[in-house]
């Protein structure tokens, strides 16, 4: 039985050879259109599908210019640059002749080097001491994730905006890049955790860097990987985050984005009359 | 008299519409080519000075296919959408009819809006109280910032790839957003640090969030920024660096970037006779 988000990432090779037919799926879907993690997965997983793809995801950079509709969209890819080690590719994102995404992706080929990783992974209990966590029902997506929140859950407010969460995909799956691309964006929008409440919010660019390996990735599986994220700056109606994902002891994956927020809305005036 | 970084990203207007041609300038060389800091800077002016770009800079990702030559390069620029607050753009470099470089920015306006500063300025000593230092001749472009480091400068040896250091453009020059711009490609490779030596390295994919606002800059003026980068992990020929810039208690932006590397190279065997 294929896995919901294998189904949700499927491509088939354009018949021009420019790319990749895509379908928003809609087991991953947002407030508006489908999760930018399903689409950042989806661009992953068909560039690694190329012919002509050398090694495994290095970088990842996604813009999301306008929002994808639900149904089709063709995924148009460039390799602009391949060299002996890395490889260069543009691609965009077209829905009825308008571009909703553009991006860039570096693949490459691992090196036998000196290496050692200095970030520090966020003490955590083990995750079946963590309950799970369920999100609203209109956040369709988080329903295929196993969430258990160390500290920054949906429900909190605090003046300090990390979450720090076990995150496996459910039902479980083996860990690979386009799982790992999704994970990177499956952080809510900081601001609600700032404010304890929703608000109107959403990716404007989204960067991955990948540092796992296809061995480290094996050795994962379908462990809970432990996902923590953090804002930086909220101003002028953007704000950025940073975040790490960890298997293990392994620093699987970094990323950071941009948001677009706006204020929550005001409260409402307390009634002082029936 | 025009400022020396002023000089070195000057452009022209295609005459076809297309974009802006560029020239290196010998002031900005780096080891290999032109420091990859003055051509993301010189496209970050471009962009401003295009008569249909929406507010200020919020995002750059400038990708490094291949190394600039030194003589003429040819910026293509695409609006891909403007939105009512931001705007997408794509580009790319080329020479001699070959792309070396690609990318993506989002410009956008401030909204007014709840702001918070999360992240925590690195203490330092006040500027004039630190030494400022040279780097050796063959990195040109350094020769045009003053540089102070607080911890980590490239004469040191360290388990901690953190630099801290005052920056400041040398003439002075008020901060702008393409001086920002370079200011965060100006950090060392990571790898020298950990090693205590010059290794074979350069910058993959950088991209870097703008947070200052026009006041904010101009509160800055010409004074130093506190610039801090350190690696997260390094492995297989790559690792990737996250990095803030500091104005007094204003964080102006944040920048991650992706960079290639190769082992030292062995050191000579003691010579056991003459």
């Amino acid at each position: 039985m294929t896995h919901v988000f294998d189904e949700a990432i499927a491509v088939t090779a354009l018949d021009d050879g420019s790319g990749f037919r895509a379908t928003t799926h809609p087991a991953y879907d947002n407030m508006v259109g489908p999760f930018g993690g399903i689409t950042a997965a989806t661009v992953v997983g068909a560039l690694r599908s190329h012919p002509d793809a050398l090694g495994e995801p290095l970088a990842l950079t996604i813009n999301y210019a306008a929002p994808v509709a639900n149904g089709t969209w063709d995924l148009r890819t460039t390799i602009v640059k391949t060299n002996r080690t890395n490889q260069h590719w543009t691609f965009t994102i077209e829905q009825e002749g308008q571009t909703v995404s553009t991006g860039s992706a570096v693949f490459g080929v691992n090196r036998d080097t000196w290496s050692d990783t200095e970030a520090v992974r966020p003490s955590a209990p083990p995750p079946e001491s963590v309950p799970a966590v369920d999100f609203p029902d209109f956040v369709a997506w988080a329903r295929n994730y196993d969430k258990r929140f160390v500290v920054g859950g949906l429900d909190a407010k605090s003046d300090d905006s990390t979450s720090t969460l076990w995150l496996r995909d459910l039902p479980q799956r083996p860990l690979d890049y386009p799982a790992l691309t999704a994970m990177a964006d499956a952080f809510f929008p900081r601001v609600f955790l700032r404010h304890g409440t929703f608000m109107p919010a959403g990716t404007i660019s989204l960067t991955t860097y990948f540092h796992a390996t296809p061995d480290e990735l094996a050795a994962q599986g379908s462990k809970p990987v432990l996902a923590t994220a953090r804002g930086a700056r909220f101003a002028g109606g953007h704000f950025d985050q940073y975040g790490q994902l960890w298997g293990d002891d392994v620093l699987l994956a970094t990323t950071t984005q941009l948001v677009y927020f706006k204020n929550p809305p005001p409260r409402p005036e307390p009634r002082l009359t029936q």
